[in-house]
């Protein structure tokens, strides 16, 4: 990325070595003693649901891509669509499953043989089983009671396990079921021995201590590991899911951007600055960071979507310091208002000093770069010009360079009568004029 | 909005008259007895928080305009950058003083008399003082110890109460902050008697269940209400806010989008979604939420970003239900996959239908819609062939459309060879070729 108009860069190095001032507080709660937030695997969906993204086409050779792109990344497993959705979903699962990757290749299949029959037969390392258990989905959606569930959960999971490969069990919609059926069918497919059981925030509504009190309920219920499914709907889906890790859930579902049905699901780049502030060396042992901004740019091009301005490590002004009083800070330390650090990221922190917002220490450091000599008095007096121009109007880093030469040159040859006439070139007479004003 | 392509609108009427099968799981939790959920207070802050985003200018005709919305909107705070950070910030606090809003003005300060003693004379309700306290910020930032920061806090209090006006007294960095220094200065300024203590995430990297502790601690040490404030660097932004009323804080700090310093704040759109899960009436019968798109979209324009894909609410798909098991469940009974009502907000609900993943009851709705008379048998068929396109290319509704007529006059007159030639106008040889294989 170019230095965006009024923006500077500043350097990185302070950021690191002064951490530790302070033992990281945002680390593992020493009371969560099942805690995994230093222990944690991804579930990458962007090609299962993600491809439930309204915007989702992806061609058999996008799908590759992606794949080999997140395996590069690190991630844990790797989830496609059910090859039973179409013909050309059933081969492009056997196509990745060719590819030789890292990551382990999970399917998603309804509770059914049908499903699971092909599912065995793709190459695959592991199948994802779910089934609606919530009183709506029984309802509403495949008509089934808690027996029939548990029934065809069996029959399913044996037949997987019978193959050699791994198998999840999940409910849907897990929030809305009733406590007692959910525990019941978890623990009956614990005994059969799954690898996982999933709980699903399908409607995306579930919060934070909510989470944490079902993990840790099925987590004394059930001796698999326990995997984590959110959506986004009311805005909680990095929280939950971090907040799942330190109930003792182990696994975590999220997609590049978080595509999937209606908002999405858990943003893989969100979560990843969630964790790396928990546990920075375990983030950055399993993870590249520095290539997040690549995965997220081949993903939102394949789906037509911007980067969303405000995206967590890669919005564009995610590391962008505005406020007089933030500048002042982070030229003297970057952590004091940084608690990411842009670099682990393959990105740089900018300081935006032109507006009227903007305070003196970040202008005098403006005014180092440009090579000029002023005190912090003469500062103090440019900066104040620069605010009178930012009351006026959006100024660019151009505005703000002309403004400290003019002023730097008036120094040198003093004007006998007021400010220069050509402050900055092309503003308007009524912006000079109110620029006179004082 | 008019129907994207490939989308077609449901009707709303199922929603709310079968959301009664369960009580409300995601209300307030009954062992918080000290919760605000249903009882909290929204500080606006996009015209200060909001204005240290990096592409904000706003001129004083847009403030006013924004002002006026959010007043409209039922907020009850309306808060503006300090009038000492440059003279038109001075100017448009007094002016949008003027304008008699409903909500409450509130202007946001340093902790030192220089600014109290301008706050005071514009007209505001009520001064939002802060001061750093953590050890980052006492250093690189002030340089100022407790005692001094305690001495400052009292004489800016009183001066503010004895002019008769709104005081509330705010650490900065309060998470990164000693809790022993924060209690002290806390319990200092509830004594003197603030109407609010502010709990500040600066950085954005506080986690729910840190934020509930803290409330839960402070709200034994004060008896005046705590207004809490988060940065969104790790995207727990929500779900902290909603996690600090679960704990007993009164008063949320947001922006419209978000917006504010880096990737900003607890967004008001997000926080409402989130609320309006938890006590709908409460919301519905504070907030104009269908108001919500023309305030998100007046403050985007302003600042010249787009609303994110993903937002909550109004992002583009965040109705959008796509694959066919959701398509299915949704035309039963829309809470299957929905913990929101569209109509809340004056949006409307959209399946998806045409794509590979669709299913033959989203099919089977669109020929009804079309008018057209087909069994459950020939719905299948035809499903099948619009997967087999789908699997080809991406689709749109008049793909499926005409896929769906072709079908349905072949019937009444049966061809003696294969598909109708012209199945879908446009298609190339090779499409077409790929669609015979059968």
């Amino acid at each position: 990325m170019s230095d965006p108009e009024g923006f500077k860069k500043v350097s990185e190095d302070a950021h690191v070595s002064k951490e530790s001032i302070n033992s990281n507080p945002y680390g593992p709660n020493p009371a969560d003693f099942l805690s995994n937030v230093s222990n944690f695997e991804l579930i990458e969906s962007t090609l299962r649901e993600g491809e439930q993204f309204a915007n989702a086409f992806f061609t058999t050779e996008k799908k590759i891509e992606i794949a080999k792109a997140l395996d590069d990344f690190g991630v844990d497993y790797i989830e496609l669509t059910s090859p039973v959705a179409s013909e050309q979903s059933r081969k492009d699962c056997e196509a990745i499953c060719k590819l030789g990757l890292k990551a382990k290749i999970l399917t998603h299949i309804r509770c059914h043989m049908d499903d699971a029959r092909v599912a065995v037969e793709t190459g695959v390392d592991g199948v994802d089983v779910v089934i609606g258990t919530s009183q709506f989905l029984r309802q509403y959606s495949h008509g089934k009671d808690m027996n029939y569930i548990a029934q065809s959960a069996v029959e399913v999971i044996e037949f997987v396990k019978s193959k050699g490969i791994e198998i999840r069990f999940s409910s849907e919609d897990s929030f809305r079921s009733d406590l007692v059926d959910l525990l019941n069918i978890y623990k009956t497919v614990d005994k059969i021995g799954v690898n996982r059981v999933g709980i699903a925030d399908t409607v995306g509504c579930a919060n934070p201590r909510q989470v944490y009190e079902l993990v840790r309920t099925l987590k004394s219920v059930v001796k698999c590991d326990i995997e984590c499914h959110f959506h986004n709907d009311t805005g909680c889906a990095i929280a939950n899911a971090y907040t799942a890790l330190e109930g003792g859930a182990k696994l975590i579902d999220v997609s590049v951007l978080g595509i999937g049905e209606r908002n999405g699901i858990t943003p893989l780049g969100g979560l990843m600055a969630r964790m790396i502030a928990a546990d920075r060396n375990y983030v950055l042992s399993k993870y590249k960071l520095h290539k997040l901004r690549d995965l997220e740019n081949l993903v939102a091009e394949a789906v037509q979507v911007n980067i969303p301005f405000n995206n967590p490590i890669t919005g564009f002004c995610a590391f962008t310091h505005k406020a007089g009083i933030h500048a002042k800070a982070i030229l003297a330390n970057p952590s004091t208002y940084e608690i990411l650090n842009p670099s682990d990221f393959g990105l740089t922190r900018y300081i935006h000093f032109a507006n009227r917002l903007t305070g003196w220490n970040a202008i005098k450091s403006r005014v180092d770069q440009l090579n000029l000599n002023l005190t912090d008095e003469q500062c103090k007096e440019v900066t104040n010009k620069i605010k009178k121009l930012g009351d006026v109007r959006q100024l660019n880093i151009d505005d703000v360079d002309s403004i400290i030469k003019d002023f730097h040159s008036d120094l040198l040859t003093p004007q006998p009568t007021g400010p220069a006439p050509h402050v900055i070139e092309g503003l308007a007479e009524s912006e000079s004029k109110r620029l006179r004003e004082e």
